[in-house]
């Protein structure tokens, strides 16, 4: 596979992860000392277990939305040891895309690891 | 320089732009065709005439946020032609931090051009 098919991959199985309400497989590929800035306050979660307890506290709040996570209009960068992505994210009760993500992957010892992620939706103006 | 030494200096002049609300200094580097999810709606600015308007609208809505413009606890991952970076941002008239960015660049004919942006206030709880 080239890096990007690679991302791509990596983003189907998180999504189906996500869909499945599935914490240990949504946060497989995370740094430990990853950097999150979520939809909700604080402002940003850093390590693994502040990544995971996002994951929980969406999938008590809003498990409909979760069941029907998608990414949209992704676009991915990739070579061979660093990468990017971005997405609108379906992640609502709504079919309509509510949410903005950003993917910053990083390749460690043959794997690629999710070093930050930008989840987050716009102020209603 | 090194390429994270590049995405630094980018950064910097890049932020001195937005204090002197310098719309052509802070969007010079920026891809025609680049991908903006900003702090409000639309969901996602596309092309480079609306990512300018962003910062017009900005420069217009709150002229001492910008003066104050800065980075926090930016981090910066880069190899020979691709980066990303992430910070919080001070963007208020508050001096503490009220949003988030990321940036992702490529590099392209020996220039780094910034192909997305994801700025971002949290949703209070």
């Amino acid at each position: 596979m080239t890096p990007i098919q690679e991302i791509q991959a990596y983003l189907d199985r998180w999504v189906a992860a996500v869909r499945q309400h599935d914490i240990d497989a949504a946060t497989q590929s995370h740094a430990n000392d990853l950097v999150m800035f979520d939809v909700p306050e604080p402002l940003q979660r850093k390590a693994l277990d502040e990544y995971r307890d996002s994951w929980r506290i969406y999938f008590e709040s809003d498990p409909e939305g979760a069941s029907r996570f998608e990414l949209l209009e992704s676009k991915i960068a990739a070579s061979d040891d660093l990468a990017w992505a971005h997405a609108l994210l379906v992640c609502t009760s709504d079919e309509e895309p509510a949410g903005r993500l950003t993917v910053c992957l990083r390749k460690v010892d043959g794997h690629w690891i999710v070093e930050h992620e930008h989840h987050s939706f716009p102020q209603k103006t």
